[in-house]
C-alpha cells in the first residue's frame, strides 16, 4: 500500500488499475492472446561495497536523466509517538549540508532547467532529479552528500515544522474527505502502523524536534538501505563509476534490520464510519478492504485482486459502472482501485458518487448486490481476457514513461520485490484464471475484512470555516513541490 | 480507566456506578444534605529510602491484612509489537525465585489458610494477599524476594505462554462480546495504546519470549516504580520497621520515567461496529465515548460525569432504565458506567439489551433520544441530588470492606493521583451543581466521540464451535486465581 501522500499523482499504470473510468482503453481487447510483455526488459542492477543497491534503466529515446534515491523507511517505520518524523525529515533533507549549504541543491537543479520532487509514503521515502544526462554525476555527488552530510539545526528545522504543519492543515485538516480517508486507515489497522496517517497526527508532528529527525536519519538514511535509480540515456558502464565515486563513498553507518510491523489482528466485526461537514458539497460513499499486497500475498493472489479490481470498478466497461451509472442511474461515478504495493496488506477500495436526491443507504445496498454476485458467480472468461488484456496494455504504455518505469522498479525494491517479480508481473497476470479472479473476490472481500465510509453534507454551523493556507512560496517552502 | 481483565471484579462502588440496576439503593435520597465523607481518614503514607511508596490504611475490626504491591506500569506500557507481555509477567511471578521455588509462595499462602491473586489492567499490575495479621512480615518478606529475584527460564516460561493464550482463547476468542469489546476499544483509540486488548493480541502474544519478559520487569519492577498497600489490624508504626526490613532492602535498580503514552487524536467522525456470531443468543447495544478520566479532567469534570452517569443509567429509577425498561418496554436492561479511573482518557458506556423482536436500530434511536433530551434540558435538582446522594452512599459502604479500600487507593495512586485527591472525591461530588452535569454531559456526549457496537445473532455455520478449554488446573497453572 503505497500511501503517498496525496499530492504525488498515483501511478496507477502498474500498480494498479485506474480509478476514473477512461476511455480508449479497449484497444487490446479484441487481439488474440499473445507472450506478455516483460517490464525493464533492459533493467541491469548491482550493488556497491556498502550495501547500496543500484539498478540502471536504459531509455535512449532522449538525452535525458531520472535520478532517484529511495530510502527503504517510511511512516510505519516511526517510533510509537513520533509520526510524522519520516515526512518531516524529507522537508529537512532540502536544508542543505555544509558543502551545499541552504536550498542550494535545489537551485542547481533549476538552473539546470530539471526537476526535482521527494515523496514519503508508509513504507519508503524517495528523492528525485530530472536532468539532462551530462549532469547525472553531479546529482549524484548533491544526493550522496546530503545523505550523509545533512545539517540539521533548531534554527533552520523549527519553521520548517511551521510549514509541515500548514501542508497538514491544507490536505488534511481542512479537506473532509481527506479527515475521513484518515478515519478509514485508523479503523482498518486495529494494531499496525498504517492505521497511522503519512503526514502524522498533528499533536505528535507539532513536538517533533531536531533531534527525532537526527536519530531517524542516523538509522535509516545510511546506504545499505537505499536504492539508486538510473533511468534514462545512460547504461550500467556509465552508472557504475559514477555511483562508485559518489555513493560508493559514504560509510555504511547503521543496520537498520528487519522491517517487522506490529500486524492486525484477524477482524471479526463489520465497521461504518461518517463524517458530515458543511464544506462537503457532494456526499461520497467507499468501501474498503484489507487485503493481502503484492508483497504479502500468496502466489497469483495479488493478481487475481488486480484482475477483480478491473473487472469491479475498472472504467465504463466495469461492472459497478454498467450497473449503478449506466442501468439503475444511481450514481455519477464509481470505480474500485487497489493499492498493491506495500510491505505490509494492501487495500481494495470501491468508491461512488451519488446522483442528486440518492441516499448514501441505496448506493452501498447496490454496490453490495454488485459484489454478492460477481462473489457467487465468478467472472466471465470475456470479462478475465479483456481485464487482463487491459491491465497488460498498461503495462505496455508505463514503459513510455521513463520516471513512471523508475518509479515502479523503485517502489517495487523498497518493498522487497525482485527486479524479476516486478518485469514478469504481465506474465502472472495473463495466467490468472477465472476461478483465480473468483475465489480471491470470495476470500478477500467479506464484510469484516471491510470498513465503510460516508462522506456526508451538513448544514453550516454558523461559525467561519477555518482559512485555508497555502505554504508552496512562503518562507522555508523552498522551490521544491514536496 | 481500569481495563482490567474481565476475571476481575470491577470495584464499582466509587470508582464508577453501578452498572447493573439495583434495588434497594435509595437509602439516601430522602436525606438532608451533610458533610461529604472523607474516605479513608485515617490512611497513612510515607516513603522508604529506595523510592518505595508505602500505605498503611488501619482497619481493626479483624485480625486481618490485605497486603497489595501495585506496579505503576500496564499494557498501555508495553514496547509496540509487545502486547501481552504485561499480563504475561504477571503470571511469571508466580514461577518463583531461588529462595522460594515453584509454586512456594502460592502454597505458603494457601496453607496460612489467606487468599491471593493478581491482575493487569492498561496501567498498573497488582499482587495482593490476605492473610491474618501475624503472617504480614512473611508476606512483605515474599514479594520483597520476587520483586528482585524472579527467576525467569525458558522451561517454566514457555509452558506458561500456553496457559495465557488458553486463557485469551476462553475469555476472548471464543466470548462474541468479548471479541466486540476489543473492537470497540480499537475503534475508541486510532492512535492510544488503550486500543490494544491487556491480554495482548493472539498473534503477539505467540511471539512473546523470556527475554522480552525479563526486559519488562527489569525496567519496571523496580522499588521506586511500585506502591505498597497494607490495610487492616495494622498502624504505620508495625508496618514501617517491616517494610524497611524488607521492601527497604531492595535496590533501585531502573528509573522507567515519566508515562507519556502516544496519544488520540481528536475524532471527527461517528463509528459503528457490529459482530453477528450463531455462539450471541442475546443481541445487545452498546455506546461507548471517550472522556476524560479522573486525571485528565479539569476540576469538577470527572465528578459531573460520575454523575451524568447515574442519572442516565444507574438503576432502577434512572433515565434510560424508566423510559426503555418501563414506559417503551423496548429493553429488558440498560444502564451506564463510567470508567473513570485511568492513566489516560477514560470512556463513559451506555447498553442496552433489547426485548424479544425489538430491533437494535429501535434501541439507538430510544437511547439517542434520551441523551438528547439530557444534553439539552440537562439534570433536574432532585435527580442531581438523588444521584450525588448514592454514590456517596456507595463511598461509604465502599469503606466497610478492607479490600476495596485497599484497591481504591491502590488504583488511584497508580494513575498518578494523590491520596488527598482519593479521599476529597465525596466532597467533589457534593459540589457539583445540575448545570455543570449538564455541560459535561453536552462537552463529552457528542457523536464523534462515541463508537456504537451491536452485538448480533447469526444462523448457525454448520460449522463446528470451536472447543472451549480451561485452563484452571491444568499443567502450569498453578493454584491462583489469575
Amino acid at each position: 500500500m503505497s500511501r503517498i501522500i496525496r499530492r504525488i499523482v498515483r501511478i496507477a499504470a502498474v500498480a494498479t488499475v485506474l480509478a476514473v473510468p477512461l476511455a480508449g482503453v479497449r484497444a487490446e481487447e479484441a487481439k488474440p492472446a499473445r507472450a506478455a510483455p516483460v517490464i525493464g526488459a533492459a533493467v541491469s542492477s548491482f550493488e556497491l561495497a556498502n550495501g547500496m543497491r543500484v539498478v540502471v534503466i536504459p531509455d535512449r529515446r532522449a538525452p535525458v536523466v531520472t535520478h532517484m534515491v529511495w530510502y527503504r523507511v517510511g511512516a510505519a517505520d516511526e517510533p510509537a509517538g513520533r509520526s510524522g518524523i519520516a515526512h518531516y525529515l524529507e522537508h529537512l533533507m532540502f536544508k542543505g549540508t555544509p558543502a551545499h549549504p541552504g536550498g542550494e541543491f535545489s537551485k542547481i537543479v533549476s538552473k539546470l532547467g530539471g526537476q526535482e520532487n521527494a515523496f514519503t509514503s508508509s513504507d519508503y521515502t524517495a528523492y528525485y532529479q530530472r536532468v539532462a544526462k551530462e549532469h547525472l554525476g553531479l546529482m549524484m555527488e548533491l544526493e550522496a552528500d546530503r545523505m550523509q552530510n545533512l545539517a540539521l539545526d533548531p534554527a533552520t528545522a523549527a519553521p520548517e515544522l511551521k510549514v509541515v504543519l500548514e501542508e497538514r492543515s491544507m490536505r488534511t485538516d481542512n479537506d473532509p474527505s481527506a479527515k475521513l480517508g484518515e478515519a478509514v486507515d485508523a479503523a482498518l489497522h486495529p494494531n499496525h502502523p498504517y492505521r497511522i496517517p503519512v503526514i502524522g497526527w498533528r499533536s505528535e508532528i507539532e513536538k517533533l524536534t531536531v533531534k527525532d529527525a537526527i536519530a531517524f536519519y542516523d538509522r535509516f538514511y545510511t546506504p545499505n538501505n537505499a536504492i539508486l535509480i538510473v533511468a534514462g540515456d545512460v547504461d550500467e558502464a556509465t552508472v557504475r563509476p559514477l555511483a562508485e565515486a559518489t555513493y560508493g563513498k559514504v560509510a555504511r553507518r547503521a543496520e537498520p534490520g528487519e522491517r517487522m510491523r506490529p500486524q492486525d489482528p484477524d477482524s471479526v466485526v463489520t465497521r461504518a464510519i461518517a463524517l458530515a461537514d458543511e464544506r462537503v458539497t457532494q456526499p461520497s460513499w467507499r468501501r474498503v478492504w484489507q487485503v493481502p499486497s503484492s508483497r504479502t500475498a500468496a502466489a497469483g493472489e495479488s493478481e487475481a485482486l488486480d484482475l477483480v479490481t478491473d473487472i469491479l470498478g475498472g472504467g465504463a466497461t466495469s461492472r459497478l459502472y454498467r450497473e449503478l451509472v449506466v442501468d439503475k442511474q444511481l450514481v455519477a461515478q464509481t470505480g474500485a482501485y487497489y493499492q498493491s504495493t506495500a510491505l505490509d496488506q494492501g487495500k481494495l477500495v470501491v468508491y461512488a458518487v451519488p446522483r442528486d436526491g440518492v441516499a448514501l443507504a441505496d448506493v452501498a445496498k447496490a454496490v453490495d448486490e454488485v459484489i454478492a454476485r460477481f462473489t457467487r458467480e465468478g467472472p466471465s472468461a470475456e470479462e478475465v481476457a479483456h481485464a487482463t488484456n487491459k491491465v497488460l496494455a498498461e503495462a505496455i504504455r508505463s514503459q513510455d514513461n521513463q520516471a513512471t518505469l523508475a518509479r515502479i522498479f523503485g517502489e517495487g525494491l523498497a518493498i522487497g520485490q525482485t527486479i524479476s517479480e516486478i518485469q514478469t508481473w504481465p506474465a502472472r497476470i495473463r495466467a490468472t484464471a477465472p476461478e483465480t479472479v473468483k475465489a480471491a473476490a470470495a476470500t478477500w472481500l467479506t464484510p469484516e475484512r471491510a470498513v465503510t465510509a460516508e462522506l456526508r453534507t451538513a448544514p453550516p454551523s454558523g461559525k467561519p470555516l477555518p482559512k485555508l493556507s497555502f505554504p508552496m512560496g512562503g518562507p522555508g517552502a523552498g522551490g521544491a513541490i514536496r
